[in-house]
């Protein structure tokens, strides 16, 4: 491990994901794993806070995103993987961190307004469908990123908003404690190529508009056929405008070398080629690059005794250092340790004398 | 045990107890303990809802806290005697609760806003002091409640709005859930004297005007001496008004037998004694009732060995029961239960194939 920074990223655990989740977050996680310390966290509480009833799903999701995660290379070694409910230090840390993070706060998170939006219809539904924990999830992802003492968050160059939530947090328990106990985690900024869902909206699994990391070849083909491209290009001998071309080009720019990108430019405005073939060609060059992710998924999927093994193992690394840290808030605190009740008790005799 | 009807209490440890505790709340637990399976909490995570900044005063004041109860006749074989923070799970199904609690229950409860009142002068500042974590506190009441699946609450006659909040949460996850997994707890009422302090005010620590189970014979009897009485009265030789004198009489109600206290008001109202000997008498009248408490809690405060085995002998006993709601909540949720995360996948493995 060349530098002992620690990284602390997660996702919730909604289903299979895909290409976008890959180019934006998995590709940088995997290069993180062998300069920092990495915790990666499938944060299946979170996925509670806007989905509550659908608990029910969240073990299949769990098993399936822990799939792509090893798949694509993330790599139980060099990385610690854990799923967030596994590390029960971590409720109690969001508990201990609930009771100084002020109030307001959470109300004035920009984003909480955007979920309880995205939840609701109206004014009056939203009040309804918000709970409690949803309005906390900034604190919850606080715990999440302290618990680890997690010094870097990869982050998007529009995201850093929410880390700085993290970031009052920890201040606040240092000046509250008189300490320098929890590091103020930093933003890793990363880069994300903006590849758009086949019909040229946002991608994402609800809107039925993506490509699965577990997609099979033949699938994915098919659902490049359906990718908007230049509008503007009727007839295939009309020539084609890459700067119009709606999602095949940026994926190219994503996916491609520089000599195949000029190809596609050269051959698309000199109408040398249509959008058909010109979108097969795009579905054979993502085919390629994940066939390799894609046979050792399937092989994962068959052997879920493994897999099983693997979260286990990851899950006993991270209970290990959120014990300690854990361990180390409540001495900072004042409080009694339980795991070490005793040396509490010892010093509280000694300072009744 | 003549019920197995579970009951749970619990009190913040915030400092030695007063006899309005006692007379509110202990002398019904030492009732309770031998009817239901009793459960009885130092609500330490309840105390950093409004002094967080305090949190280094939680190990003495859980100290002190055991005395009083151990002092007063809590048996902790009859009872589970518990420390709130030692039991994770808790901190676990306070978070889980959170998610299917709506934000407008916490925003409406009426305490919540006497306590914000309490801790602030003004608006702005009570905005500034409440925490996330007191917004939440009728949400960690309910998990303590709900954790050990109360069927009954101590409360007073006009404190039912607060036990309402859980049973609310508790109805709340059974529909979410298609269950009758939580039982509503219902309200154990119980009648409180009205032991106003030595100054006819509300008795409070923080107010300075409580007698303490802790205190000595001799600081009980200057205590009393301090009472307010009948302050029609002007000479020894007036006659009194028993329904005029402030604190001594309500204690004397409270405290003496029927001959005693009809001793009493034949004395007062036709000026047989006056007050200071009136008051004599009923620091007298506490110090017999409180002898054998005190000599208790005296030989328990130099054995703190033996008081720390009670509290993690009860620690243990409820942190069993905790953690058995804790993996059935899980699997009523379908979320993986960490107890038994095989049962989870292998069943997950059936519903996949």
């Amino acid at each position: 491990m060349a530098s002992t920074k620690r990284i602390m990223s997660g996702m919730r655990p909604t289903g299979r994901l895909h290409l976008g989740h890959y180019f934006g977050a998995l590709l940088n996680w995997v290069d993180f794993q062998s300069r920092y310390e990495s915790y990666y966290s499938i944060v299946d509480w979170h996925a509670l806070t806007t989905k509550y009833q659908d608990s029910a799903s969240v073990p299949a999701n769990v098993f399936e995103i822990t799939l792509d995660w090893l798949a694509v290379g993330i790599d139980p070694e060099q990385a610690t993987i854990y799923v967030q409910s596994a590390i029960p230090e971590i409720a109690e840390i969001h508990l201990l961190l609930s009771m100084i993070t002020p109030h307001n706060w959470v109300e004035r998170e920009p984003t909480l307004k955007d979920m309880v939006r995205m939840l609701a219809q109206d004014e009056s539904e939203a009040r309804e469908k918000a709970t409690y924990g949803l309005l906390g999830y900034p604190v919850l992802m606080s715990a999440d990123i302290l618990t680890f003492k997690g010094e870097l968050v990869p982050v998007g160059k529009d995201q850093e908003s929410h880390l700085e939530f993290a970031r009052d947090v920890a201040r606040r328990f240092n000046n509250t404690y008189g300490t320098d106990f929890f590091p103020e985690p930093k933003p890793e900024f990363t880069v994300t190529p903006l590849l758009k869902g086949m019909d040229g909206m946002k991608m994402g699994k609800s809107y039925g508009n993506d490509i699965k990391i577990a997609d099979t070849a033949d699938e994915t083909i098919k659902r490049v056929r359906t990718m908007v491209t230049d509008r503007t290009r009727i007839a295939k001998a009309d020539p084609g405008h890459t700067d119009l071309c709606e999602v095949p080009w940026p994926w190219y720019k994503a996916l491609a070398n520089e000599e195949l990108r000029a190809t596609v430019k050269d051959e698309c405005e000199n109408a040398k080629i249509g959008c058909v073939d010109c979108k097969k060609r795009l579905g054979g060059l993502i085919n390629d690059r994940f066939a390799e992710f894609r046979e050792k998924r399937a092989n994962l999927a068959n052997d879920p005794e493994r897999v099983f093994k693997i979260i286990d193992y990851g899950n006993t690394k991270a209970r290990k250092v959120a014990s300690e840290t854990l361990s180390q808030m409540r001495e900072v605190m004042g409080m009694i340790d339980w795991n070490d009740s005793q040396k509490t008790w010892s010093k509280l005799m000694k300072a009744k004398v």
